[in-house]
């Protein structure tokens, strides 16, 4: 994908090293992608430390997205197709059939890292196959498969979230403010990002946009990594703690709202980090147009509407430890879904890599997902 | 109020050594009000420590206030009245006007500590009118006025929670679970609180009631205040992120929701903690009923609606140096209003210490004010 790297399109600043890679596949010797490793930037460590993580253990993987080191619907589905490679590079299967039987372990374990981003049971589901289409062959031949596959889903993304900045541009207006929940930029993703993904192109396009970044608690990623990434692209951007969303509305200062989603159901209900929904609700009674961008891979047309989408709950230290400190009683109760369902009726437009999806969601999204 | 602490109506825990007392004057010799100190619990320090600020000095009661060392409208107004007694006791002032000159000093210099709860402004009027009009009198007389007259306004608070207390219970039915943002509890107040009153009394009338609490961002008087006072208390209550409040009411486990205020306008436009606004609009979005429990020094006839409440805005720090460690990039810029305003429409009564008032409320809060 470097030929979408020109200046015109960065999403890091131009004054930056080399730009910025949220998660790759890199070959230990030169020319030879296997064996390899994946290298990805340790998302816990920022804003303060911009560090890589590089690993071809399994485990070490797994943790990475359990731990949000690598977060993000786009990004982990990444990482996990990465990590089925990693875990099966060095298999000394004699046969296809027990290659296959390898990835199917590796793939398995990897889908008990994160329960509610459908792209991570979808980037599985494609090393499964592509393993199993090929059980026939030579073991190296099925690893050389994989590993082209799992770059191939990187690359896809690249583009994908490339292809929803073009899309998303047309939504914003020179002088638009946004404002955003979380983090899906580029972070979120192989590159350049969903939610963000409009800003960056409407920039390159010479528009002025701005962005209200909400800090999303309890790991703070709009803080932490929105407010970074933005800072190092040149978008001015502004924080608050969640609960001001509504209060800047009221003051009529946010044009529209953009978020990802870990997973869209069938009639468009979309799960997304939560306080997504609180944020569509005081979108709704201020009039402002609430936009959700991601990937058809993000579909998940199995369910007929958000309330089957199993909802993650993570652990009450996020919570009552925030930043190394005790900021709650000890013993007090916690109640920390890491995700909500924004319903479709509160969603004026979905946009993914094909174009922007207006409701009713039901037959568009159906459209798209059989052009996949 | 000695009377008001029977087992029965205790806001703390039985097991505790003596009743928490948030803040109260105290002679420094038994028998005699002057020389006296204030002494406040240290609400910086709280859930980690229980810690006492004991001070007969303006500047370190100003700063008290400022820094939320004591924080809660009607606290605040408390702390203000005995700043002003603080500064004066030791006065060697040789007649009444010149005790009076230097009332007016402290109460200006404590009227610039914090600007939206009206409670400040409305304490120190009381004490400058009560000295103003005894200014014929010996200094030594004022004093023991204006003592008189700050422990009466802590006094008059604990009787106001107390009897909003009594009001607000009738609005919570066995079983309900309440949903509460930032602290509008015993710690806000002399002691028992507005918005948790009802929540305190219906526990003594034998009725089982739970609460939510909103964290509070940036400053956690949910997490560290409201979730502590409720546990010491022995109510069940579970923390949430702010972001979280919407989707609870959506899984239908709120009941209503109970919030204090720091100034409410002619029109029941009501100012509190930022994110209050959040919270209405999304009970009005579930059919929650949205209670503001306030006594009526809170009332700010003056101001036709809220837009003319002038709203404080905080520290960047605040958000950016959550809990010791920074968790924003260098530099961002932060929008922090300490406080927003909920328009009337979203609220379904204001509950002070006169009873329930009901929309359309321009008439009953006039009503109310005149009786004070």
């Amino acid at each position: 994908m470097s030929s979408l790297n020109t200046a015109a399109e960065l999403w890091f600043t131009p004054a930056m090293q080399e730009p910025l890679r949220t998660i790759e596949w890199v070959g230990v010797k030169p020319g030879a992608r296997l064996p390899g490793r994946v290298r990805m930037i340790d998302q816990t460590r920022l804003p303060e430390k911009l560090v890589y993580l590089e690993t071809d253990n399994l485990q070490k993987i797994w943790t990475a997205i359990k731990t949000l080191q690598v977060r993000g619907a786009p990004a982990i589905g990444i990482a996990a197709a990465m990590g089925v490679v990693a875990a099966v590079q060095k298999s000394k299967a004699r046969t296809g059939a027990e290659l296959v039987a390898e990835v199917e372990r590796a793939a398995d374990h990897l889908a008990t890292s994160r329960p509610t981003a459908v792209n991570l049971f979808w980037a599985l589901d494609r090393m499964r196959r592509l393993a199993r289409v090929n059980h026939r062959q030579a073991p190296d031949a099925i690893k050389q498969r994989l590993v082209r596959e799992a770059m191939k889903i990187r690359d896809e993304d690249a583009a994908m979230c490339r292809a929803i900045g073009r899309h998303g541009a047309k939504l914003l207006k020179n002088g638009f403010t946004v404002l955003t929940h979380c983090n899906a930029g580029g972070l979120a993703t192989a590159e350049f990002g969903t939610a963000l993904a409009p800003i960056y192109t409407a920039r390159n396009q010479g528009k002025d946009i701005s962005v209200f970044a909400d800090e999303t608690r309890p790991l703070l990623q709009g803080a932490r990594l929105t407010a970074w990434e933005l800072s190092q692209a040149g978008v001015e951007v502004t924080l608050i703690c969640d609960n001001t969303a509504a209060q800047v509305m009221k003051e009529g200062r946010i044009d529209c709202v953009m978020v990802g989603a870990d997973r869209i159901a069938a009639n468009g209900d979309s799960a997304n980090k939560i306080g997504t929904y609180s944020v569509a609700l005081a979108a709704k009674a201020h009039g402002i147009p609430f936009y959700v961008l991601a990937p058809t891979s993000t579909f998940d047309l199995t369910l007929v509407s958000g309330e089957k989408i199993p909802i993650e709950e993570r652990a009450a230290e996020e919570v009552t430890h925030g930043f190394g400190r005790r900021t709650a009683p000890h013993g007090v109760k916690v109640y920390s879904p890491a995700f909500d369902v924004t319903p479709a009726r509160l969603i004026t437009a979905i946009v993914c890599e094909r174009g922007i999806l207006r409701p009713p969601f039901g037959a568009v999204l159906r459209g798209c997902s059989r052009q996949r």
